[in-house]
């Protein structure tokens, strides 16, 4: 199946920076798919709110969940979401002070957050998420049970509404200050990995750390 | 001067996860000088957008900046703002689906984002933000001039009203779960690190990376 482009709608076009604009799914999926948490914003009594929460995507839904007790939860569902994940890859140093950046891949997205009760399309959104955070832990862990189940809230965003900005590269600095050749430019690269796994203290000692947790590719 | 802890209003009081709020002013501070870039929530035309942007911390403001002409600095200007920062130290592996966490750092504060107009509390704001995203940079750099001051909005952030999540440590598994000792579970740790300097293609070859680029902590 051929996926569309992005097609961007007013709130969702880009205005500054519009050459790090990227109008390509696969750019979306992959800066999704590659992040960890997200950041949910949503109007709450009048103001905005922003939380960090987990997420996961299948195909063209975004899945977002937490308490169904949480201020968040509740504020979200049903309204007007906007997410934003963000891969921070570098701190651009320029040789003038306006000109410097951050090297990252940028998702966007906004839409109606709809809340997801049938039990089998809320099982399958809860597996999403915990295999986003924790690829290979739903067939290994307990599956969530029923009072569990009521206990959260799982949301679905369309990912029809987005917008992707990546930057890589060098500084962009004007030419008088490049041939000034009075400061160090270039880039700081920022990379994340996997620390060694801790055990919990409560677990008997001779059992293996699994390979889905040892094997984690970044 | 003894600064006064963290006095929650509503919208600032910690309705979920009580047991991981923090209510020191030593803890946001520490949270808000580990982090790099934050999440800026605005209300823009009636609903929520969130974009990740700068920002750095002087007592207790906060500064934001961005370009003048950028839609969110103007969404954000002399109205509500929220503002994220979050650093992710790891994935909780728990036993139940249901308790698997994220170990993490999180500061969210609230307030009215004011512009920053008068030139010297620009340049001031402007130093403490570069100093934050690349200490060391603004006596390297060539600071602003006109132009580029005039091209960028500065908004500064009162830390009055703010709160901090804490969540650290292994997974917490109902007893049943521990005894069942069929899953594994631990914390895969999160760490972020530089990478190797890379120098501006530009730059003549003979010039050495800074100390403040070489020596910066994590």
């Amino acid at each position: 199946m051929t996926r569309p482009s992005l097609s961007p709608t007013p709130r969702s076009t880009i205005q500054r920076g519009k050459k790090h604009a990227v109008t390509d799914r696969a750019a979306l999926d992959a800066v999704l798919d590659a992040g960890l948490i997200c950041h949910l914003s949503v109007v709450a009594d009048g103001a905005p709110l922003v939380l960090p929460t987990g997420y996961g995507r299948d195909g063209d839904t975004l899945y977002l969940h937490g308490s169904s007790g949480a201020h968040t939860m509740r504020a979200a569902a049903g309204t007007d979401v906007c997410v934003a994940v963000t891969l921070l890859d570098g701190i651009v140093y320029a040789r003038a002070v306006f000109n410097f950046s951050v090297n990252y891949r940028s998702a966007v997205i906004h839409g109606v957050a709809v809340p997801v009760t049938e039990p089998a399309a809320k099982l399958h959104g809860l597996r999403v998420l915990t295999e986003h955070l924790a690829p290979g832990s739903w067939d290994h862990a307990r599956e969530p049970n029923a009072r569990e189940l009521a206990a959260t809230t799982l949301l679905a965003l369309d990912l029809t509404e987005a917008s992707v900005k990546i930057r890589s590269g060098p500084p962009a600095d004007d030419d008088e200050d490049v041939a000034a050749g009075t400061a160090w430019a270039g880039v700081l690269p920022v990379r994340s990995q996997w620390g060694a796994p801790e055990p919990c203290p409560l677990l008997p000692e001779d059992i293996a750390v699994p390979e889905h947790v040892t094997n984690r590719g970044w």
